[in-house]
């Protein structure tokens, strides 16, 4: 037992690539249990798909995954353990929903939610938003990778994309194209599902995984942030919150990115789908211009106008994520490839924010998975049981789930079918008393 | 220009991995050009998804693509050259179309269509097998591929797979996992358009074709030879070709495998797409007995149940296939990012089936897109000119395009709008005429 203890510490235990707390989490949980992983990062960067830019300009932006909210308990556990603190999006004033259907006939609502109203009644936008982008990380997402990767030392490999995967000998081979080699019982692969097609492996993937990996594409989309002298839209009364419909704006969705001390006035914005494959094309000024455009046409004010400085970041373009938020499952991919999406092959075991069982393409996800990923490799290794690869995690103190406040109707309305029996019933009832009252007055019944 | 020329030799001109005739042909075009072609081939065989295997049992058997027919007339020249010969599938008898709606109420339908009728009059699926599926090659598909390799004799590499692409210098570097390096002025990459994500690049793709690349699945297919001592089907006046509808059975089309001179009787036949996902677990015997039974049941024959050997191929454990017959393109694919299809990058051109503009996903189309590949080289080198680039092919000579022979109701019958119209106007006369009956038959006109 101590020798098998001891060839494991002589050789690297390997966990592969891309996502970004994911892989890491995953090497964390690891070396906690006492192991010696290695984590091959194809990047330059750790992080992944959240990217913390720092410069004078911005003091620091996240051109990638960056919101958080309630129930992402994972994510905010790390979090706390590194003392990053979170801040509330600012959603005080009033979010605009402007829809342009038909320009051409300029019919143009603008609408106003009023932010104090119970916090999950309104339409579903407005509750995504107080959901899914409640919350950001001062300082940035990526803080979370980089304090990990601290943590981690020298067994983060910058730089060291994974090519070819061996499993034909008693231990996995792992080569990078920075030409090293590594040696490992077990590998954790980490990336988006397709992108497991860098790599060669030998022998072949199983027919089912082999075809999964091909149905899986990655979102499209550039994330846009616009800076501002001053907060404008405020002083008018809005949050910055905009919904935006109208198929010939640039961005659909907005959120305010000022800092939480009220500094760097920013506008966040998101190209997306087919708007993000049309605007690529054009020069970072054209998109600039435009995105301004629309800001000022929806806020109804000049400042838009003119911005002091502009951060994007086109996640299409980057080799190792192949766009951004996540992969998407296109009708009858999960239904016919699922079950084996997180099947370990042989030694190889996978993890990634597609992989997780609840908030699967966030940053939550990518913990979620990577740490049961360890977990499985601790079960193949005999150190925990079955039973303890996947585990609830305790709700954050600091960011608890809000209760869903329900009116008397969302409580009581019947179901379709429930409305539909009711409905029936009532007819037959109506008809009969009906067909009742005809007959008395035709005489039909006799009377006393 | 004659230093140009000596640089140009020195140095290895690259076409990379899988598809069959494809990067073949594309080398033989710039080998009769005068360059110095290399061809980099992932796997331990030419041919790619044509898949000619040879034993005593068959004597030689397509696993892969096989079928030809009037209008290839690429694949025929090149089929010519190395006189190779065609041969038509069976075709001489009754075909059976079955289909089993529900077999809860053993709704059973058999339909023969006399094989002797007009060429192309016949339902979709008959005209189709007559067109797409009409011959094979005597000697098996692959023959076309071993021919070219031979002729470019150890300028193809086998079991190269390209994982890395460099583009950041005067000539493009390429690196295989059996740690080759290649130097070249240009690469053509000639694999379905998703195995591009088998290689790493530098500098990265643009994000069009980077993301084209994760929205190009793979078909799901077995292809499956069942072998009989002697031709029942023949003898009960079956061709062979059976059209099979009935969601339990695993087969859906067949067609007649024996050999043109009447010797190794086989039936050919395709699992596809859910019906594969969901037979590939089964143990290769427990398959072939599912397939016989559906033969045994749709020829009505206890003989079917009795075969003497099977060969079955699955596509989808193919690594440098991802799948056959080829790629498809979901709705909004093409029209999202079909313009970067064939739209070379720096110093890399594309080909591969999937790229043709005819025929694409048959041999036809992997040759069409081959030497539309070499000829933009040729044309970047200065030695063709643009207008060269796209070269029609004239009509084969023993496989002629048969005329359409349509009966007089096809020549005359009116569009969908046009017989609208017509009804609309009879409707209108006749509401007419019978207005004017009335008039008549009620003595509202003056009479004489």
């Amino acid at each position: 037992k101590k020798n098998e203890e001891a060839s494991l510490m002589e050789n690297h235990l390997c966990d592969l690539t891309v996502i970004p707390a994911g892989r890491l989490s995953a090497a964390k949980l690891l070396k906690a249990s006492g192991l010696n992983p290695v984590v091959l990062e194809a990047r330059d960067r750790v992080g992944g798909r959240t990217f913390t830019v720092r410069n004078k300009e911005t003091k620091w932006v996240d051109l990638g995954g960056a919101y958080i909210g309630p129930t992402q308990n994972r994510i905010l556990r790390l979090a706390k353990e590194y003392s990053i603190k979170t801040y509330k999006v600012n959603e005080q004033e009033h979010l605009v929903h402007y829809v342009n259907v038909s320009p051409s006939v300029s019919l143009t609502l603008s609408m106003f939610y009023p932010a104090a109203a119970s916090e999950h009644t309104l339409s579903d936008c407005r509750s995504l938003g107080r959901l899914v982008k409640e919350r950001k990380f001062a300082g940035g997402s990526s803080q979370i990778s980089e304090c990990m990767a601290k943590e981690l030392g020298d067994r983060v490999k910058l730089q060291s994309p994974v090519y070819r995967i061996d499993q034909t000998g008693d231990m996995v081979v792992v080569e990078t194209v920075n030409k090293e080699t590594y040696t490992a019982r077990y590998v954790v692969v980490a990336t988006p599902p397709a992108l497991n097609l860098k790599m060669h492996f030998n022998p072949e993937l199983p027919p089912l995984r082999n075809q999964l990996i091909y149905r899986v594409p990655m979102g499209c989309v550039i994330k846009c942030m616009v800076y501002y002298k001053e907060n404008f839209w405020r002083k008018k009364g809005y949050c910055g919150t905009m919904v935006i419909e109208e198929e010939g704006a640039p961005i659909g969705l907005t959120l305010d990115d000022t800092k939480p001390d009220g500094t760097v006035p920013a506008i966040m914005g998101f190209i997306l789908a087919r708007k993000c494959r049309k605007l690529a094309d054009l020069t970072k000024e054209e998109r600039l211009r435009r995105i301004c455009e629309i800001y000022s046409r929806v806020l109804g004010s000049e400042e838009a106008l003119h911005p002091v400085h502009y951060e994007e970041k086109n996640w299409c373009e980057e080799e190792y994520s192949g766009g951004c938020y996540t992969a998407y499952f296109p009708p009858g991919t999960l239904t016919q490839f699922g079950r084996v999406l997180r099947e370990p092959v042989g030694r190889l075991y996978f993890a990634g924010t597609e992989t997780a069982s609840e908030w699967s393409g966030y940053m939550e996800g990518a913990v979620q998975a990577g740490e049961r990923a360890a977990r499985e490799v601790l079960c193949a290794m005999g150190k925990i049981h079955q039973s303890q690869i996947h585990q609830p995690e305790p709700e954050s103190q600091e960011v608890p789930a809000l209760p869903f406040v329900t009116s008397f109707w969302e409580r009581n309305l019947p179901s379709v079918g429930g409305f539909l029996k009711v409905t029936g019933v009532s007819a037959v009832l109506s008809a009969a008393a009906a067909a009742g009252l005809v007959a008395y007055k035709k005489g039909l019944f006799p009377r006393s």
